[in-house]
């Protein structure tokens, strides 16, 4: 009988080995061939591996194969020995002895985009149509690293806080966020739903673990093709019991900020310097009152307020250069919004109810977070949503938490492609989205 | 202006800062009010707090407020002294001074379940009907505490080898795993699938960063309703390059659940404890070819092999009894399934293509992942497609990786649901799911 008993240790290598063992001699390594330059006499052959490129030195006659039969996309395994060279990518350099093909492109296949370049100067069109090729690219693909750090981080700090993690179904009976927005399906004879947030299930969880988070993938049928709109979005969400307001919340996604900006510096710095990102500040985020900050901007910027129970994406945008300007800050939490304008089962203000105990955040003008407390009584959850024409016998299954007892709670979401779009200050979320979804693009 | 700077501590204490501090005197908590028992002079009111259960003694006359008109499911702020006592759950007791009822159940409602009871001894049935208050049992929430650490060991040990965690589509346009199982909707005028597994996914990233990561939900619109079979479930998927061969991958996995049984040990074991879990042996899993397995267990248990293509859920059964009863194991490798069984993408044994270079992993006789060797050469992989009779112009986009380069590679799902149910020994897929979903379950 055979068995399994771990992982076998190949014979190649990789970057961050040869560089913190400080290598030396003859060494194995493998990779995408991602550029080759023929100087005649020699030529480099730069690989692609995982942690960055590695430039290879082929001499004709050394390495048992011509440069002319090796191309772009083939991924090979190479021999040779390292040499220092400050020019080259990693601060080292292989001098070939031997280079074996592993796998081919098609024949005749042509890149159909400049991947190896360091700006690939694409449109942002070409590059989604060829994703699978495109995200090949350094800079792209360390676009979609920072990203991973981002939610790397914000777990950590959610454990770090005592936050258990859940797993919520998408396929639900019932819309949480109400309006048109939301994905129909056949579900056995029934009609389904696609969650546009985990919002029921999260304040159920709270119940069980007094807080709780989650970072998965939410669906809005939205007809908006904007630069900021997407159909299919990763949410972090995260709830918590026992809260004695909802600025309890804010501070608990400033501090989450922190956390996450420092992790990033600490672990994904390579990124950072390959994106030139420039991480904000986030000692004081600035709060203001969603009817305050409307009068400010149209203050200081000599803009009409239209509509005084609803924030323009314009108004979002001075909100943000106003805080900019005036306080330094690339964040701001616009707190209070109007009760008119948030679910059914947001926490009215009872100082003035047709405001809410809730928040947005902004972020260099764009709002990346909703937030907010949330009602916990069941006589007043039920009395809400009559009033809004609702019937509560839809919903009996979230009702049972009011029913059989919740604490004060709270919590919010966050839209990660939003959240590192603006990081990475790129001007569409498309960019910051692996494989997006809107109106038109339902592929690749 | 007000700013927001980080989390304000609290006045409230936690169990853990209780313990690890060894706090002593007068002290404030909050909690669920989980049980009360009146035992006339004095009463014991034990709060549920997330890390546990605390008992709380209160006295007539002391607290502020009558027992009679405290209530299981309240949420209150408690202060008292903290007293040693072996008897309690955490080794101590507070003695109530004040007690403050923060939120109330609906008047009049009696709890569902008997979720303060040890063991509830309930049906399935009602547990899922009532789940939001069913997962308040001490014993049905330490479940997915479990989970947690399962999901957050396999991401570390593939943060550990490299591997990059990614975020692919739910919506999509094509049919990975091909079959009838896939649930359909309209998008914008188009048709659009939910996916039944990341695989076109993962396979394109693995071009990207060679190896890669994901725990995502997937969705199977299988009709089977058994105990084994979820509508939505969590996939644990990985996908790796550079492989010399399908046994690189059996092995990653066996040295994840190495990884992931020690982590719960070190991070899980007050839950381990709570639910009696025995760990199992992952030091060395027995591989046996898929014919074979076939041909063990039929001469062993005397039974017929009726389909040498196809292995029943009893084979299935009668395998995990064999090596368990041969070699002590709990898992077993299945290896070369027949080609007919496996999806398109799957890569035949070049020495018998009636086999592919592929595995299950079961698990006390149950499958929890399928994996394999994928094809990497476009000519191979529309081949492949072709004898299937399928047109590979419906797969432009998935065929763009074979098209400019891939290298060998290939990966895994697992079934997150039904590893912690074997593990816990659980008989139905459901108790160890959040909010199942199944052919007649879609809420709560």
């Amino acid at each position: 009988m055979e068995f399994i008993t771990g992982i076998t240790k190949k014979d190649t290598y990789e970057i961050s080995e040869i560089l913190e063992n400080g290598l030396t001699g003859k060494i194995k390594l493998n990779g995408f061939i991602h550029s080759i330059r023929d100087m005649g006499e020699f030529a480099f052959v730069v690989l692609r591996k995982r942690e960055g490129l590695v430039q290879c030195v082929y001499e004709e006659g050394v390495s048992g194969i011509s440069v002319k039969d090796l191309q772009e996309g083939m991924t090979v395994e190479a021999e040779g020995n390292i040499n220092a060279e400050e020019r080259a990518p990693q601060g080292f350099e292989v001098r070939l002895t031997k280079i074996t093909v592993l796998t081919a492109p098609k024949e005749g296949s042509v890149m159909p985009l400049p991947i190896s370049k360091w700006k690939m100067k694409t449109s942002l069109e070409t590059k989604l149509a060829y994703r699978p090729i495109s995200l090949r690219n350094i800079r792209e693909r360390a676009i979609f690293k920072i990203q991973e750090g981002i939610v790397r981080g914000y777990r950590d700090f959610c454990f770090s806080q005592d936050f258990t993690e859940i797993r919520t179904p998408k396929l639900v009976a019932g819309n949480a966020e109400g309006g048109a927005n939301v994905f129909k399906l056949e579900y056995f004879g029934k009609k389904a739903f696609l969650a546009q947030s985990p919002q029921f299930y999260k304040q159920t969880m709270v119940g069980v673990y007094d807080r709780v988070f989650e970072a998965a993938p939410v669906f809005r049928a939205e007809k908006h093709n904007t630069t900021r709109h997407l159909n299919e979005y990763t949410s972090l969400d995260f709830e918590m019991g026992y809260i004695t307001g909802f600025e309890d919340i804010m501070e608990m996604e400033t501090k989450m900020l922190q956390y996450v900006f420092t992790f990033l510096e600490e672990k994904y710095s390579k990124e950072l310097k390959l994106l030139d990102v420039k991480l904000p500040g986030t000692n004081r985020i600035p709060t203001v009152r969603f009817d305050e900050a409307k009068v400010l901007v149209s203050e200081k910027y000599e803009r009409k307020i239209r509509d005084p129970y609803d924030l323009e994406p314009e108004e979002e945008v001075l909100i943000g250069r106003y805080f900019k300007e005036e306080y330094d800050s690339d964040f701001v939490f616009v707190t209070h919004y109007p009760s008119k304008k948030r679910p059914f089962y947001a926490m009215d203000d009872p100082s003035n109810p047709k405001f809410t105990l809730s928040f947005d955040l902004l972020f260099k003008g764009m709002e990346i977070t909703t937030g907010g407390q949330r009602i916990h009584d069941y006589k007043e959850q039920v009395k809400k949503m009559e009033a809004r024409g609702m019937d509560a016998n839809d919903f009996t299954n979230f009702l049972l938490i009011h029913k059989h007892g919740m604490p004060p709670h709270g919590g919010l979401g966050i839209g990660l492609e939003r959240l590192t779009m603006k990081l990475l200050n790129e001007t569409n979320v498309r960019e910051t989205t692996l494989f997006p979804r809107d109106v038109t693009r339902l592929e690749p």
